[in-house]
């Protein structure tokens, strides 16, 4: 068993080179074989070369939302596009961007330090040190001047709060300093503001990204004392896209509201620091030693405060309105010209960004380009195909949000999908999105190879799951599985309004992993440290460029739709599981904890020179009743079964075939509710949201998972009713499909 | 609820007050009632302020294993035994002791950095600039002067070396650096070896003890940069003691072997530094990232090793032999006087040893003034008192061993039980010992009050254990459960020898778990350290004379000995039942593991510029039968629940009730085995012993529980039957008590 994991390597990717299916879902009969060829076709007009250059052209120049540059990106990717061959235009929006005018941060007690807020050039960084970068900030904080003392808030996050009580510590009219991590940035200062605190500074703990982890830039890839995570922190759990024009386009003429009552941009000055910056900070606080959760890994006691450490902190902001240039390619469908699967990624970066967003619009366009050499070789798709580069996406999605919006209408009668990527790297395939396409997805994984190995992406997800599950028991189960698990959506991406806010079944992929590093929205991230650290040699934008093109390829010829809706019912069972075990452990560990106040536990276990306060009595958790919903998924399971398998083997009738496609990908549509999410109606997916205190990170029903969180016990009774009249309505849509007019003649 | 926990302890402190017992097993009748009034005056004798003093005046000066002042204690103590009203007198054994005569570790590449090995003194602690302190050394390290490449360990534990395996590191001839924690000191050396390194530098990283946990000393209790733990890194899982006289007391006259040949002295040479001293040298290792578990708190990233990393070690001692003074006090028993209860503490410590081991000592001396009051004022215990204050138990419980092996014959005649402490502090009872003496703990714990809540000890400690376990589920059980639980004794007190060696039951007794801290066996463990950061008005000092002392006295006065074997083989039971789930989780994960390596799904997950080794193949673990040892237990249980209650309703015919009582306390000595342990014959217990690889860490039903984790099969089959007929000897002796000739006589 010594033998080197080359030779080891070597033998296995001989062994795994037949992987190739005959039959695709969707493509019944000889029209498999057809797809499968056009596939080999695409791949074969694939160059990593060419996404190499379009990396370095793209990330050449800082190029955000509003700058010069960013207007020439865009331009040379519609000249791009054209040149391939597609119908591309780009469509302006007027949207509203706050850029740094002012920032100060002080610690003036019980010594003075000023911070630097400055990332430094390096010579082995060839565009460090250029002219037009943005300065380190968050962008949509308030502006504000003010002075405090300083609280530690280890991650910000709800239950860091229910710490600060135990300590007794009360934030009001405090300036709290979090790490960033476990959440998403906006997250923290949402949080803080609703706890009192006048002011949020953000940093990155060298544990979650710096020496902790490894070399640091520019030796190796984490963050160096100075490298600060620029990003949006509005409240886009609400909405995102631009906070003056909610559920409007931003056009130049459309209606806006008041910037002092846009509820999505802070209350409070919010500021990115590095870890230089803030180790002065943490330095000077007192109080209690905090929890050993709460420790990073700078050489000082982690204390929470404040004790002396008083700060001052200013933030001012360049309230301008600015053109977002979202770059719209078609090319128009064979037989279903208004059937659109759409595909986009963003071109905007918060500095050059030859990651994020660049590696993966390289492989978009790659895709354009050898989809464009087919249809000028007479090769075209049978339904539209719109390729699109985003602008704004770091400020909180706001071209893609502003262009759905905008084209709403069409949109939801239209649109066949959504395929969203982002920065792409080496290693595995991550992918999420609607649960009704799990099976392409599934399908795609199958056929795509990875680079580095020569199996299947499929098969090198699997074993890295495998090897990375805790238990023997949970790796057993996984060897067993033999599908591939679409994650659920929150936000993070451009894909946010087309899912959750149109219903549009939608899909992110991205390849990722194997390439640590904190250059993430700081100047470095740059081509010289993607071709270091990243996917060097842009042949996992290859693979990208393959897994997306199939998506959009399979989702644009398909002669019946693959939506499988066995797989989403599946899954709802299992967070409506999920959520009866979450309501049974609530009550289990409420109950518990309140035998702990009352019977005087927690007060005969606490030191008495820590002086701990006794956690507050938590409320009775009822039982909750998913009996409905659970009838309701019982229909959707009878309505998918009876429909899998008929609509795959469809032939015949075009009309006919016509009519059930568009009932096959307007069945999601039957998920969204119109009242919306409680507190955030633009929210109106009934399954999938971003988390209202995680930020992007999902929550799956959301209605009634945040309710019971939160200990809203009527509104999760409503909220069950929402979901139950949701899976009834898509129940109802199967039903519908599954009748003789559509089924027979397909047949 | 927002009461201050101060209004709150108050009003707890008054609903706690009526605690007692009138009843105490062993005590039938109106005895029980006589017992107690003995305790409460037992209680009124002692003396926070005596403790307060004996501690400062033990902890003066330097007082270890052969130093002048070493013998001034062991002095002053007989003096005051005898002062007390006790027989005291000096047993000395002659007993070999390491002690550094050069010691010198230098990093040679890629850069120069000499070691400092010093601990500075400081203004506020008073004796930390005294003269005839030990230097910062590991004694039993062997004599060598190598220079080799350096390997960080971390916790140097045998999993760490799995993990050094798939890194394809080997150690040979090489130099590692282990951090000190989980496991005892004494391993990290000898596993080292075992793997072929030619010397160990062990470190204390601030992570466990440093400024990660707080602040540092003279600040605050933690280890400072340059604080080093000494100790002892003897094999002493193989024998404690004097490594030239195993088996047999180190009398002037005794047979030793040569030190060439004692098995416990360690092949390579290890030095104890500081986090000061550790840093250049793990900032100069190249090779891969360590794992996030091996990280410490230190501001670099951690490496494995080599690289170009290369150090010097030198370390010589004199090995001279010296001279160890027990000193040893006895009251005789007025009814039994040839039954001994006995009790011990060491006085010799590393340097000043407030806490360890004077402040343990300083309640067992408040306890025997306490009981020679009590005997001048006539009142004398039934069987005879033995108090005992052991020397050079620092260098791995040479007093207490050698004392212990002289009077072999004896004490297994007449010892009831070894009643051990060590340092003591604030917080939480600590209870180990033999699970037949749980009950006996059980009743004391609940009649002694927790100086700082006015709650019992039992009460107090229950409520810890519910408040720290992790889940709901586990605190549920806590808090119904109602019984003290008695932990397992590994080692790493004078109680090896009793218990493990001899089959005496035995107890180690103490209080701590708010009293963190790093001046563990360093310059700092000063009786400023100790009133600052311990046991500060040595409340807890009386609460452990109170404990132990009504251990002694109980054992001493009950007319039947409280040993109760129900709990025994309970948990025994649990034991048996913990090696199945053992075995088959083994079973599992190996099965599993051997799956993931021979279908390549470590090779799929890897990343490809790691070069990780693939895991070789863990052999079958076949199916245990412990079917005969479960009947034994079943023997057992019906043994002991024939015989409990009915020794505790005894009275009457006092020849008799001395027959009881001798098959009572000499029921352990059936689970002792003639052959031993594999490997380590000395240890002959067959429920308890320290781990071959953790060392002070206890291991239950160790012949069999090694061999499973040490891929023995046929060992842990043999062991399997070693254990079956102890539990049967035991049932036996149990079946020998109840019948009518005693059980019959003393009703």
């Amino acid at each position: 068993m010594k033998r080197s994991i080359y030779t080891l390597l070597f033998c296995f990717a001989l062994s795994f080179t037949s992987f190739g299916q005959s039959h695709i879902n969707g493509f019944p009969g000889q029209s498999s074989q057809a797809q499968l060829q056009l596939e080999d076709k695409f791949d074969k007009l694939l160059s990593k070369k060419n996404i190499g250059e379009a990396i370095r052209e793209y990330s050449a120049k800082p190029h955000h939302l509003g700058s010069a540059q960013g207007k020439i990106v865009a331009e040379s990717i519609r000249r791009r596009f054209a040149s391939y061959g597609w119908d591309a235009r780009i469509e302006t929006y007027q949207v509203l961007f706050p850029t740094p005018k002012n920032r100060l941060l002080e610690l003036i007690a019980p010594t003075k330090f000023t911070a630097l807020l400055k990332e430094p050039a390096f010579p082995e960084d060839a565009t460090s040190g250029q002219e037009g970068q943005l300065p380190t900030y968050n962008a949509w904080g308030a502006d504000g001047d003010v002075t405090g003392q300083l609280v530690f808030v280890n991650f910000g996050l709800p239950e860091d709060y229910e710490v600060l009580k135990r300590y007794g510590i009360d934030i009001k009219g405090k300036i709290v300093i979090a790490r960033y991590g476990r959440s998403w940035r906006g997250i923290k200062p949402k949080i803080a503001w609703e706890h009192g605190a006048i002011g949020c500074i953000i940093y990155s703990d060298p544990k979650e990204d710096g020496y902790y982890q490894g070399d640091v830039y520019p030796k190796g890839p984490f963050k160096n004392e100075h490298t600060v995570q620029r990003g949006s922190v509005m409240d886009m759990v609400v909405y995102p896209g631009d906070p003056l024009t909610p559920n409007e386009g931003a056009t130049e003429k459309a209606k806006r509201i008041d910037r002092s009552e846009a509820p999505t941009i802070l209350k409070i000055p919010v500021l990115p620091i590095s870890y230089h910056d803030a180790q002065p900070l943490l330095a000077a606080l007192g109080g209690p030693v905090a929890p050993a959760e709460w420790r990073g890994a700078l050489p000082l006691t982690y204390r929470i405060g404040p004790g002396q450490a008083q700060v001052h902190l200013k933030v001012e902001s360049n309230w301008d309105i600015v053109p977002a240039y979202n770059v719209i390619a078609k090319i128009k469908g064979s037989v279903y010209p208004d059937e659109w699967v759409i595909r986009g990624n963003h071109h905007d970066a918060w500095v050059n960004g030859a990651d994020d967003p660049v590696s993966g619009l390289a492989a978009l366009l790659e895709e354009a380009k050898a989809i464009g050499t087919l249809y000028k070789s007479g090769i075209r798709p049978k339904r539209t195909l719109v390729y699109c580069a985003w602008d704004g996406e770091e400020q909180s999605l706001l071209g893609s949000t502003e262009w759905a919006e905008y084209h709403a209408a069409e949109l939801q009668k239209k649109a066949v999908a959504y395929i969203n990527s982002d920065g792409n790297s080496r290693g595995f395939l991550g992918a999420g999105g609607s649960h009704a396409l799990e099976n392409l997805v599934d399908g795609i994984s199958r056929s795509v190879k990875d680079p580095q190995t020569g199996a299947t992406v499929y098969e090198r997800l699997k074993a890295r799951d495998i090897v990375r599950a805790g238990t023997a028991k949970q790796k057993k189960e996984l060897i067993k599985k033999d599908t591939l698990a679409l994650s659920a959506l929150g936000t993070g991406s451009d894909y946010s309004a087309f899912l959750q806010h149109l219903g549009i079944p939608s899909l992110n992929l991205g390849y990722g992993g194997e390439d640590e590093g904190g250059d993430y929205h700081s100047i470095y991230d740059s081509y010289d440290d993607y071709v270091r650290f990243k996917d060097s040699d842009f042949s996992y934008g290859v693979t990208l460029s393959q897994t997306a093109g199939r998506a959009a390829l399979r989702l644009a010829n398909a002669d019946v739709l693959p939506f499988d809706f066995t797989s989403l019912r599946r899954r709802i069972s299992g967070y409506v599981q999920e959520l009866s075990q979450l309501a049974d452990q609530l009550r289990e560990s409420y109950a518990v904890q309140n035998t702990l106040v009352s019977d005087k536990y927690y007060q005969l276990a606490a030191d008495p020179r820590e002086k701990l306060q006794i956690p507050e009595l938590k409320p009775e958790v009822p039982k909750f009743e998913f009996g409905s919903l659970k009838s309701a998924l019982d229909s959707l399971d009878a309505a998918a079964i009876a429909l899998s398998g008929k609509t795959q083997a469809a032939g015949g009738n075009p009309r006919a075939r016509a009519a059930l496609n568009q009932l096959l990908f307007q069945a999601e549509k039957s998920l969204l509710s119109d009242e919306g999410l409680p507190h955030r109606p633009w929210y109106r997916h009934t399954i999938y949201a971003p988390g209202f205190y995680t930020g992007y990170g999902v929550k799956t029903l959301p209605g009634i998972r945040e309710a019971i969180e939160q200990g809203k016990w009527d509104e999760a009774k409503h909220q069950t009713e929402v979901v139950t009249a949701a899976i009834l309505r898509l129940a109802r849509q199967l039903g519908k499909i599954n009748q003789q007019q559509y089924l027979s003649q397909v047949k």
